[in-house]
């Protein structure tokens, strides 16, 4: 199970692929997309569209992992975020992944056990479940992981063919 | 002159397509694009995304208007459409057509001369104008006629090639 986690933003949006086998937790790949600064919004939601597309097409994940829109107290960057993940939504749809979405509170609850937790403590953890040194992941991209973890605690395991018969 | 308005939603975006030729307005196409409501969010951008990409590459507009985003007292239903803005952005943005947005007080001053008009009042101002039967023009698509008009009025007119002498 593959799970791409996708922190969006029109100035710059943290993905992160996670691998979930044998019962281990892994970091494939990740980053940070940013737009050029100069580049006006649909512009920046070309290039958002553009990379997230070829990320799909090149990785297959079996999920993506998004979280849910809220209403920060900028409302303005909300709504620029908005427009981010219609494109990001957009790309997982043509790219046939289910979306699936989490609350920011979930996702810092899963990873640490408080919905409360502080970003630094999240991306801690991200790293350490990913056994990986701090240095080497964006903060972004760390938020992304974050997602994608969130996603493969949450869906229950595959079928494993196994048959429980009725009566034993 | 060719102008693309778009009115912008996860259920119905309403378009139009008005050209301005020898001081002249006309109406060219119009409609609205409704995407199934069995259809989940990434599905229903999929829907939008391509059906405006199909009518921006089959019309080749030179200019796509669409409304500033603004909280509106729904802000689940805000949130929604930004994210249905998002890919109409970009469906402008790969075919190429620059895009430019007009706050609904002005559109609605633009076309009445009162920036409180009534919904009705603009769609009658728009059939007006466009010389049009008020049956024969779907509401949401009268608002994206709206915005049309609105860039064709606001835009300076194009250069004639005509040189005016510095020195006469």
């Amino acid at each position: 199970m593959r799970v791409l986690g996708l922190d969006p933003g029109t100035s710059a949006t943290g993905w992160g692929l996670v691998a979930f086998e044998e019962g281990r937790l892994s970091l494939v790949r990740c980053g940070v997309w940013r737009p050029p600064a100069r580049l006006e919004l649909p512009a920046r939601l070309d290039f958002l569209f553009r990379a997230a597309s070829e990320t799909v097409d090149a990785e297959r994940p079996d999920a993506v992992s998004i979280e849910t829109v809220f209403t920060a107290r900028n409302v303005a960057s909300t709504l620029k975020l908005t427009h981010a993940r219609g494109v990001l939504l957009l790309a997982a749809a043509r790219g046939g992944a289910p979306v699936h979405e989490y609350a920011p509170r979930l996702v810092k609850k899963c990873l640490t056990g408080w919905g409360a937790a502080e970003k630094s403590q999240v991306r801690a953890m991200v790293l350490s479940l990913l056994a990986r040194q701090r240095g080497r992941v964006a903060l972004d991209a760390a938020d992304a992981l974050a997602l994608a973890i969130c996603h493969i605690h949450a869906a229950p395991p595959r079928l494993s063919g196994a048959v429980i018969p009725a009566r034993a």
